[in-house]
């Protein structure tokens, strides 16, 4: 195996508003021989922890494409993905005199993309933006879908858009200063594929659980790609979730609970996704669909993985109100992602004692 | 004549998000006859000054159709179309535990159809919306398009989105309320689509202006559904505004100059597009495109609209200055939509020198 991988390319198809996901080492520093949109003016927003990492080089590349580039780093956390952080990327943007045209570019993890992504889908009701994803968790989801939002005081994402960016650049390069627990909420998503859609791609993660962690780029490349796939696969047949693509859920109906529950920020994203998804097998197995010899299976990995595979005790009934809550519920029914069987996705509701029931079994 | 016209519709002809006008007397009341979208909650969001009009017969129409009908008067004016007023929006959507089906209705002139379409487009990542527009420049010109917006301090409309209405209900008995100079701002927009693209339809105005402006229901209901088709039209080839749609701005880029320059809200938008179509008709023949005569011409209807002809004394390098702000303006190159030939515009950037020409003739 050679140390450095070939650069992969996923296509996402949505008509007029296809892209490209470019995948490979280095690629940040080449950015200007890519197709960028035009323009001639744009801005990096990226943030305190990315910033003194990467934003020289991409700015460099990006300087010979476009006439002026900025740079505005935000706040680092969940807790800054506001309306008040969205203004000052529009007042930047403002200030520098920004038309039609001028790109966005999104530098960091998936809070940088997600609030870059609903500035570029408001400003002047939509500009160019590009992604370029800096943790293994934005190169697997926030790469493809288009979702972006911001947070409202009563919920997460709650004010949002689904904005396509123009092409999205994976650097696995980026991933070698991505802290070790980052790295393990990135493969919650990673490892979510496989029982929702792709189980020989599960067979894959699990023979290559150990490199992945070690960042071995050939690993690392294959397992964006093909998430990437899965998911274009699914968005491509639902863009803006009206049925299937709420499969991609799978895990985050529990996990979110857990995010709200302990308050944002306690646990990363993808850790209260890897323990969901245990939940949520659980939920599969009492409604009888898997048997639980997979539940283990699937458990053992999440585990490998380095996450956390048992909930925080918030009592049931604090999980199901916070689950009421979630932008899947209709009319106050919950509606949980479960595992029909191994490789294949449903959404149901579900009794709330046997939820509760899953809830006390899971819970440390 | 009956004093009862027929009802009328248009078609919004967008693929997926293709919609029907509908344009009528007391449809307001019958709304629930109407295809509306299903959702078991519906928000009604009005302002202070429609409210006690109207507000009670549409949620007594729509209570038939949702099960849960809230209302939400804003404080009306231009100057409240901001990210706060939008906030409230929101915060009343989480309190009555909206979901992603509950229906948005627009009750209201441009701001509050603005503003709200833009709740809708974010809300969850966008809900379903339905406009009743209650003054003829929301009935002609936001019924089609599906810009949605809120404005920035530093600019009008800075921050919006592209978001198609579910159906639009244009009942012309609203505007019987409508205050005389609100009627004739509404007839700028009208007028407008005479140079631009029918020089039949100018000739109707012409001989009607003064049944449009005695408000007699058959007269408006043919200048609205004439405005909405040939906006349709126009909107049909060019959805996100690439080109061609740029000419329905004709009028607007002076007309924002001197809304921008008096401080908004001094003038009407629709006084401030009457006024601008005469500065870009004298534009258009100071470039060599129409006869002077064509120029009195549609200045003597802009008059009889009873609306402003002459522009305020900004002084020309200020009206310069804010048209560079413009959102079609292109790394500060302003772009003027001339008349090119009666009944046919054309976007164009014009020498500074000429355009201070144009606005010294222009203005008082």
């Amino acid at each position: 195996m050679s140390p450095i991988p070939p650069r992969e390319q996923v296509r996402i198809d949505l008509g007029e508003r296809s892209y490209p996901i470019l995948i490979g080492q280095g690629l940040m520093a080449q950015l200007d021989e890519l197709p960028l949109p035009r323009g001639s003016s744009a801005l990096i927003v990226t943030n305190t922890t990315v910033e003194p990492l990467y934003a020289r080089t991409l700015r460099e590349a990006l300087v010979r494409r476009h006439g002026r580039v900025n740079t505005l780093a935000l706040p680092d956390g969940e807790e800054h993905k506001t309306w008040e952080t969205l203004q000052r990327i529009f007042d930047v943007l403002l200030e520098q005199g920004s038309d039609r045209k001028t790109v966005l570019y999104a530098l960091g993890g998936g809070v940088v993309g997600d609030i870059t992504g609903f500035a570029a889908a408001c400003f002047m009701r939509g500009v160019p933006f590009v992604q370029v994803p800096t943790t293994l968790l934005a190169q697997v989801d926030s790469s493809v879908g288009g979702k972006t939002a911001i947070n409202h005081p009563r919920g997460k994402n709650m004010i949002g858009a689904f904005y396509q960016p123009q092409l999205v650049v994976c650097d696995l390069a980026t991933l070698n200063t991505l802290p070790e627990r980052e790295l393990s909420a990135g493969l919650a998503e990673v490892i979510k594929y496989g029982p929702i859609h792709d189980m020989a791609f599960f067979d894959w993660i699990e023979t290559n659980i150990d490199a992945l962690r070690a960042r071995e780029p050939r690993a690392l490349a294959h397992a964006v790609k093909r998430s990437c796939e899965i998911k274009a696969e699914v968005v491509g047949q639902d863009e803006r979730e009206s049925g299937l693509r709420a499969i991609l859920n799978f895990g985050h109906t529990f996990g979110h609970a857990i995010e709200a529950g302990l308050g944002y920020g306690r646990w990363l994203h993808g850790e209260a996704v890897g323990c969901g998804m245990v939940m949520a097998l659980a939920l599969s197995e009492e409604l009888g669909l898997v048997d639980s010899a997979f539940v283990r299976r699937c458990t053992a990995l999440i585990e490998r993985a380095g996450l956390p595979t048992r909930g925080p005790r918030l009592g049931a009934s604090r999980y199901l109100e916070l689950m009421r809550l979630d932008k899947k519920s209709e009319a106050g029914e919950i509606r949980f992602i479960v595992v029909a069987a191994p490789g294949r996705a449903e959404l149901r509701a579900a009794p709330d004692a046997l939820v509760a029931r899953v809830i006390e079994r899971c819970c440390a």
